[in-house]
């Protein structure tokens, strides 16, 4: 398989350092899923972390071998992570983690509380960016990594990015923050609020005990997931992709799928809540960790005294249609590193794809990519020739 | 009451002429429940037709007087119409009509359906903005209207505004098209699909029969008008109103409500499917009407030519932060109206009020209604003088 990482394998971290929650609450204990690519060097100075976004997962690239054969599924940044890739697997160990709260292994609210013997479910406490950063430090140390030779992320992970240079600022040599913000908007907020009524509204939520009542708020996931995917397309995209193109070539005048794009909306809904599965409480917890997520607000509400500590050198890109986070949100993060004269490099991409161009093949985006990350590979190899 | 149309009465008119609907049903027989303002001359040539939007009526202005008690809320648009205000009730003679489909007294899906003797439910059939005018051109037979002095709609109602251009041309002296689309975008029908998913996989929706199972699909409503009213304002107008604040204060680290986004967005969809008690049905309907409207279609695609028999005096309008029928939408009549050298005036206000803006006070827009509202005025008055 060219240029793919292949077969991997998840791992598991079972923390047993109680987790200080920002809420105030404590996990005693805890298991962090990961995958890794590539090979961490004998001074531990080559390992990138890439962070998720909310309906992402630690699969980040390869692919799983079910019954003895390969998924057909890569994971989610297969295009940029691989031998020759962007994010070169040859060069660097790259490590990502399932969220805490996550749904795909590591603990979450689907996960059993040791405590009690039964399911999380609404239980699990509210968590958020800052937890994350926290908890993934413990996968950290426990790697042996003094410092991340890179911190990766879009949308919600280039948050987390933000914040590792903000807690962590040792531990991130670069950080690249792609289409991102360092705050969400009211109506960032709003959107995620009709997503999150939805899902509690839905009578088979049973207020977060659904596993215990052995269902799930299918109608509600879907309905998150189909408002979600619209906002993270243009509208330009979605006139290119569907236009008002009639499934069955003419209208039917009836409440049936009609035009394309219902159908699109339809199947990427219910894929989500029934083939994927996803944990509609985790889903209520990363949208919350977003609402949350607002560093510049300790910090009385300036986001370059909030930055004025981090160490690391940064690469921001934002893309021209993405209206989710759009450039100016990045521009907000940009002139913050700027005020605190850090080095950072910043580049709009041209993208009919809205909020998705993160995840999307892009000549200008991935060549913006492969040269920051030489600059990344540089750097490393600069510390070889240095050590003693 | 000063500038009020005061107390405010809607009358019925029954159609015995049976309704050939473009989805091929035929309605035998139906009512349409209308207000008129003002006094309509000697030679009726001083009408004024309003066409209503999604969630509207035909109470547009002045007060209902309830237990003989004047009630405290005006019609939708009082700020705009009444004596001494742009749409002058001391000149104009003022008719808004209940669309059909509609819930507040037109015949719609919560009315009986008299070849069964029970309620329509979701056997009402599809209903068309061409339907609509086409029905309100009963009306303004019925009133012995030979031609309006003006149309005017904003929204869904630019809309019908538009199809009265092209059904009726000799029956609309001045089209006014404000915050309108020549057709919806596939983005657009994306929010509306979601908004009818919400309320067709309500459990309480019973495919549409909710009314003969003694329930209403509240849940579903309100996340459709959350999701609408979301799409009605702009972001920076979110950001202005609402900001980061919180409701109490400081955060709770739980699922209640804790941003004021958040809690003005449930209230105004718990007041919508409580309280308003808006028909789920015909809020389907709708938006299925908009997602249809596409005049050009039947012109090779070509909107210039759709509206090349337009005989009306046009005003376009249309406002800088909305995001659901952004400028360009108004581009696209403007353009095709001047391939078609139709007289045409176009205002593009600024306001940050999103799509909404059409409703509310705004001096610019206000001063440019005005003053075309004059020239449709000295039309009038031209047209008395010219009288035999």
């Amino acid at each position: 398989m060219k240029n793919s990482v292949g077969i991997v394998t998840p791992q598991t971290l079972h923390v047993r350092q109680p987790l200080q929650m920002v809420s105030g609450s404590v996990l005693p204990e805890y298991d962090l899923v990961y995958e890794t690519y590539g090979q961490l060097n004998s001074q531990k100075t080559n390992a990138i972390l890439i962070c998720h976004a909310l309906s992402g997962s630690h699969h980040v690239a390869g692919y799983y071998e079910i019954d003895g054969v390969q998924s057909k599924e890569a994971g989610w940044w297969n295009d940029y992570i691989g031998p020759g890739k962007p994010i070169d697997t040859d060069e660097f160990f790259v490590v990502c983690s399932n969220n805490l709260g996550g749904c795909n292994g590591s603990t979450g609210p689907a996960s059993i509380n040791p405590e009690t013997g039964k399911v999380f479910g609404p239980d699990f406490p509210i968590v958020t960016v800052e937890d994350w950063v926290n908890s993934q430090n413990e996968l950290r140390q426990h790697l042996g990594i003094k410092q991340w030779a890179a911190a990766i992320g879009g949308s919600m992970g280039g948050m987390q990015v933000l914040q590792w240079s903000i807690a962590y600022p040792d531990a991130v040599k670069h950080a690249l923050v792609i289409a991102a913000a360092p705050k969400l908007s009211a109506q960032n907020i709003a959107f995620n609020e009709v997503a999150r009524r939805a899902i509690m509204t839905d009578p088979d939520f049973h207020n977060g005990r659904f596993i215990e009542m052995g269902t799930t708020p299918k109608r509600g996931l879907a309905l998150a997931r189909m408002l979600g995917h619209l906002t993270y397309l243009s509208d330009d995209m979605m006139g290119a992709k569907f236009g008002r193109e009639l499934r069955e070539g003419k209208l039917s005048y009836s409440f049936d799928v009609e035009f394309q794009v219902e159908s699109y909306l339809r199947y990427q809904g219910e894929k989500f809540a029934t083939k994927r599965n996803f944990d509609a409480n985790t889903y209520l917890l990363m949208t919350k960790a977003l609402d949350y997520f607002d560093p510049a607000s300790h910090f009385d509400n300036n986001l370059s005294a909030a930055l004025a500590h981090a160490k690391a050198e940064f690469l921001v890109v934002s893309f021209t249609t993405d209206w989710r986070f759009a450039p100016e949100r990045s521009h907000e993060i940009v002139k913050a590193l700027l005020d605190n004269d850090a080095r950072v490099s910043y580049a709009e991409v041209e993208s009919e794809h809205g909020h998705d161009a993160f995840l999307l093949p892009n000549a200008h985006y991935e060549g913006i990519f492969r040269a920051y990350m030489k600059r990344v590979i540089q750097h490393v190899h600069s510390q070889e020739v240095a050590a003693p």
